[in-house]
């Protein structure tokens, strides 16, 4: 396990507990390193030169930025082992002149430190340069989820972008929300059964056919009023407009 | 119960369940009277004329627009029962002039016909123009939720902001990212893990701190990347754009 991060946690242990062995963690930082492989019952190195060459598999998991700059490193003298990155916006041909056999396997879930995840429902889009190696990502993957799909570089980066939508921006939209309440002395807590039942609607409605709102219909009198609400902020009404505007088209398409 | 929509239909039917009777229900169409009414085993009126002089509360549950135009035929003669509205963004004192004892019982909740909701866990913010008609307002909202709280009609305007931001705005996210995916032959279903984890994170991490991506560093690069497979929509480019310095902004408060 090439990386100790979120993701690389997560996913190690997700493997371990399907009955895989983990044989070593990397991390720059020590600390990491060790913790991870304590978990995990493996051996740990701070260096790349010290890389295992044991394993039938590296899964690298490390930040965008580190990968293209490591990519060699991870690979020198072990051209001839599978490489799989973890990385949604990052074609597979990452590898390529560095080692003869590689993929991706991009788990697609907000992970955070401390949190437990499920990750037998977390989505893995799989991919490789040969199907052989194909077969054995996949195979990897469905040890520890039972969503496994396979998707070009090309789609994975629509699928990485979608990602943004659905968790950062609507992060964002609550964390509008929060900042707003707290102006007004309201505690937070009262909109989580609204966030809830908004995210448990879209399993069974289609996104577009669960909008309610003054937007839909573009009721100009009832937004022109939560426009003003917003003085305070000329960006939020930027948003509260391009918002609005966005919705009345998608509700007319 | 003036009104037979949406919310009308699950708040009468949880008040049916908590023991009280629902004497009459209006609307304006028949056949909405009519089934509510036979839903709630309680009589039916189409016109305001003929709502029932009998009942201790007048629940008044119609579009904003229609509680303005129709509040003076709802309360004529019957000026000293006790009226509340549940709408969000309208103040109580609408029914100023018209009766004495007024109040609002507003549950924040996105409501969907034929869809089951617990209305226990459904906030609810009461209102009302003097102290014995706040008390019964909140005795009648805590008899179906345990969520109750008492805030001014200031304050439930920027409530039904938030949630334009929680509900319309979080909704279309998640429909801007199916449009994403369809287009690139993904399915929706793909997303949905992701979708219930943000909304899951904020019950325990402020949404600030929960904010990932590449927006938080300000990642110009990835940033740039993603906007350029936005390049079939300016309108999508800038939202994008909005919403990551929105982002970003918040991250360094």
């Amino acid at each position: 396990m090439v990386g100790a991060g979120n993701l690389a946690t997560h996913l190690s242990r997700a493997l371990q507990n399907a009955g895989h062995d983990i044989l070593q963690v990397f991390s720059r930082t020590e600390e990491n390193a060790r913790l991870l492989a304590d978990r995990l019952n493996a051996g740990f190195t701070t260096s790349l030169a010290s890389l295992s060459a044991e394993a039938d598999i590296y899964i690298v998991s490390i930040k965008d930025s580190a990968l293209v700059e490591c990519v060699s490193d991870i690979c020198r003298g072990r051209e001839d082992k599978l490489f799989v990155h973890t990385a949604g916006s990052i074609a597979m041909q990452v590898f390529e002149g560095h080692c003869h056999r590689f993929g991706v396997l991009y788990p697609m879930q907000s992970f955070s430190k401390g949190r437990e995840v499920d990750f037998s429902v977390i989505p893995c889009f799989v991919e490789a340069n040969n199907a052989d190696d194909e077969a054995v990502v996949e195979a990897l993957a469905s040890s520890v989820s039972q969503s496994v799909w396979h998707f070009s570089g090309e789609q994975r980066k629509y699928l990485h972008l979608a990602a943004v939508f659905a968790n950062n921006f609507t992060n964002h939209m609550y964390a509008l929300c929060a900042e707003m309440l707290a102006q007004h002395d309201i505690p937070f807590s009262t909109m989580i059964p609204l966030i809830d039942e908004t995210a448990a609607k879209i399993h069974t409605l289609e996104p577009r056919k669960a909008q309610t709102g003054p937007a839909v219909r573009f009721d100009r009198n009832v937004m022109d009023k939560q426009k003003a609400l917003l003085a305070y902020s000329p960006e939020l009404q930027q948003i509260y407009e391009l918002l609005s505007k966005s919705i009345h088209k998608t509700s007319t398409k």
